[in-house]
């Protein structure tokens, strides 16, 4: 399969887990009785699972040898050449509160690198991809290559985390907490959004922990493509998860790594 | 005017105000070279003070007795009859990240009662209105009546504020520590969508401190439209902002209240 057929055909991926996903999205809004009638359905799951299987079967018809990882289905072949990693929604408690902040994340590894990503975001009909050389924006006003911006440095960053919570207490909540006082600003609560910002030259260092490698694999070659730097906090390949920091600088990151690290 | 022309009237602001903002939002995204080489452009404090000049020229032009209340250029007149409480650009922090959770907020009081109010944002095309017995959703995909949703208790509560650390040191933030402690999830980040998320009953719970009137006083209507409850963490009239509490369901409202204050 050529580059150009690879790249559309994570775009019908992207396509068709919207229309698994889109359904499940505000279901209740404006209806009358809502609450916990439904009997314990759980939009959530719901459109996760039917997007991971819509997910699942297309690249199982067309790369019947791939590998693929997925948050609902666990791994299938992931020791293949080339690995598929799917995450539905990422960003579950936004989309239970009908905020428009959650994306889905469609990696592919080869020999355990990531290689192409893409986010999608079908509510807001947003689409980040990037292939570690190259990364392109696509939404309803047009198109845009994707650039991170310098940062001179931590006084003068933006900083995005999805939740404080995510880090354990002792060292981990401590590090964090020394680059949230070295920062200009911090925000919370942000999701994939935050690295494909980053990647847009809006955000300049996210910090995370406890991901798993489908929140971040589909990422790294978006962030990598726009020019920016995503390890673990000790410098390691991100691709594992764990504790991430991601930056547009590169001596931002390296300044960010080392404060996390005391 | 009639209550027609008066709801017209307010959509004509959202789109002026709209107009004013959008070119601003995400303006450097792809540009090679941002950084602070713009000489200090701060395009969040360009795109609020734009549309709110917009807004007051509007609103004078054809209310000229009526007061106005701004975020930015202060208050004209706000002891008159009617009087407008408006903020361009709710969640600075998420227009300068690039987060599509802000809003823009238009509301209408009459002798200090909030009786009108419209979130509109402009980037996802959504305007959530009310006018104190009546709520309304209008989005690219249709419309439909706000409804909040029933919730049997605190834990079985979605919960959102904006930052955690809007809580001063002491009782407020062992407040709403205590709250937290007792819901089922919450959620980080969500400036005024949390409220419209609360009206259109995806969300059962908003805490927060140090609010202004422009913060809040758009977003009572619509709560209250939709069948919500919002106070101050007291029980008094929210319309001044500090220490706000609002709910979908009344019981969880005192509920939370009780907890509050300890």
């Amino acid at each position: 399969m050529s580059v150009v057929d690879l790249a559309r055909f994570m775009d019908d991926l992207a396509t068709e887990s919207g229309h698994a996903i889109l359904p499940f999205f505000r279901a209740a809004f404006g209806l009358e009785d809502k609450g916990r009638a439904g009997g314990g359905f759980d939009p959530v799951t719901e459109a996760d699972r039917a997007a991971e299987v819509s997910l699942r079967n297309m690249i199982r018809r067309t790369f019947p040898t791939h590998g693929i990882i997925g948050e609902e289905f666990g791994s299938d072949h992931p020791e293949a050449e080339c690995t598929w990693v799917l995450d539905p929604i990422d960003g579950t408690r936004a989309f239970i509160a009908g905020l428009p902040s959650w994306g889905t994340l469609i990696g592919l590894m080869h020999q355990g690198v990531p290689v192409r990503g893409l986010m999608h975001q079908p509510y807001l009909g947003e689409r980040f991809s990037g292939d570690g050389a190259h990364a392109l924006f696509r939404g309803p006003r047009g198109e845009r290559d994707l650039r991170t911006r310098r940062c001179e440095g931590l006084a003068e960053a933006l900083l995005a985390t999805t939740d404080p919570r995510l880090f354990a207490e002792g060292a981990e909540r401590e590090g964090f907490g020394r680059v949230e006082a070295a920062v200009r600003m911090s925000r919370y609560g942000t999701d994939c959004y935050a690295y494909c910002m980053l990647a847009a030259g809006q955000i300049d260092l996210v910090v995370e922990a406890g991901l798993k490698p489908h929140d971040i694999v589909a990422l790294i070659p978006i962030i990598e493509g726009a020019g920016g730097v995503v390890t673990t906090w000790e410098g390691g390949p991100a691709a594992a998860g764990g504790r991430i920091v991601a930056a547009g600088d590169r001596g931002l990151h390296a300044a960010a790594m080392a404060m996390l690290n005391g």
